[in-house]
């Protein structure tokens, strides 16, 4: 048989979130590799299980390390939070297989932060929308703003990921002056969800000029409404469409 | 107890789509509403589940309907494909609610169609990316080609969701023809998933002048990378960030 990896966005963490299709795939692996924190996530649904950890930023040691257990024989699942192919393993993994080219990928979804976030918050992104990553890891900040504005100028609702670190703690401030240079008015419907799917889950409603002065931690999914989102009772609406019904 | 109706993504419709969250969420309903399409879909999961159907374009029918249900004491479903709070019944719900006050909406995060797509296509969404629907029933063409354009101002890789229909036969193409007059390389490495999770699932890897050419059909969920994006092995890569690693 031919040797599989699969790469499995887990979702925010918590067991309700899993998909029958990750549970197979994660029942049929032999070892799971991950990061350390979502690891400690899934170990609690499956404790018996054999993991192997590498560290935050080593994202490609991870991915050769799958690889390389592969090539050991081995059934192995590379796992994510969220979706394995929003900002997730899925695209390193499919330019490393050109080293290891007797290997199939299979590619397991699961939910982003947008989705599970939006959930929470109520409907923020029931139209068309962007997904902004505000980290500047691997991505120039200018390539960032340009997006932000384009989300601006196409009046798209927003989900913003990696919000903040210790490191950028000034981002999503920079992020919200940038949207309001770009026309967005100050009083836009914005909210946010810490801690998605965990322990102390919290969603908030503000305006896009009290989004810029919020602190939010690196648990965090910020949500920015089109011109015709609103808030009511602390859920967010972006409406499905532009005529009334 | 207070009334609760739960608003749901079934994701594509296949049984190993579903999470954990959402089974619960069956599991405790007296009854299940939606769309036919969908009803036929959960019914094969859950056959001995009562459910009421509605018509295409009966949404406000369709929402009312749970509330009625709700009133009369039922535990409701509202089920959607993929998400329910990406072009979904969520939205609709919260702003019906004023109508029915004492109820609770609770939405249950599914697996939408840029994730389900992009997971069998390879990375398409990998980086910062964009959901545009091409359906102009409730949003006006005028609106929607000013997002493709922003998109492609933003080189943001793109989902297009609805691409096409008997009455919109040309829509695809019309988008194709917009995101090259906004600059985009007729070469741009695209992408798109027919039926996914459904019996006939094709995947198909192309540049933006070829799908220019190609007729879909309105199961089918269209994937545009961005500027760096490139295709292998007919799989769709967005690279997960700017700087080699």
């Amino acid at each position: 048989m031919d040797k599989v990896i699969y790469i499995i966005g887990i979702g925010p963490g918590a067991e309700e979130y899993l998909t029958n299709q990750e549970r197979n795939a994660i029942e049929k692996s032999d070892i799971i590799v991950g990061y350390s924190l979502y690891v400690e996530l899934l170990k609690k649904v499956y404790p018996d299980k054999e993991y192997r950890i590498t560290g935050m930023r080593q994202e490609i040691e991870r991915c050769r390390l799958c690889f390389e257990l592969s090539e050991e024989g081995k059934t192995v699942s590379m796992i994510c939070s969220g979706d394995a192919g929003i900002y997730g393993m899925a695209s390193p993994m499919y330019e490393l297989l050109n080293d290891y080219p007797d290997t199939d990928l299979v590619v397991v979804p699961g939910i982003t932060a947008a989705s599970s976030g939006a959930a929470i918050l109520g409907a923020p992104l029931n139209h068309d929308f962007c997904v902004i990553s505000l980290s500047d890891l691997m991505t120039p900040w200018e390539v960032i703003e340009k997006r932000i504005r384009a989300a601006i100028a196409g009046d798209f609702a927003i989900a913003f990921y990696n919000p903040s670190s210790n490191r950028r703690a000034d981002y999503l401030e920079k992020a919200c002056n940038i949207m309001l240079d770009a026309g967005a008015d100050p009083d836009r419907a914005c909210g946010y969800v810490e801690n998605i799917g965990r322990q102390g889950t919290r969603a908030l409603c503000c305006t896009l000029k009290e989004l810029k002065a919020t602190k939010v931690n690196m648990f965090t999914t910020v949500f920015v409404g089109n011109s015709m989102s609103y808030i009511k009772d602390n859920k967010l609406i972006t409406k499905r469409g532009y005529r009334c019904e």
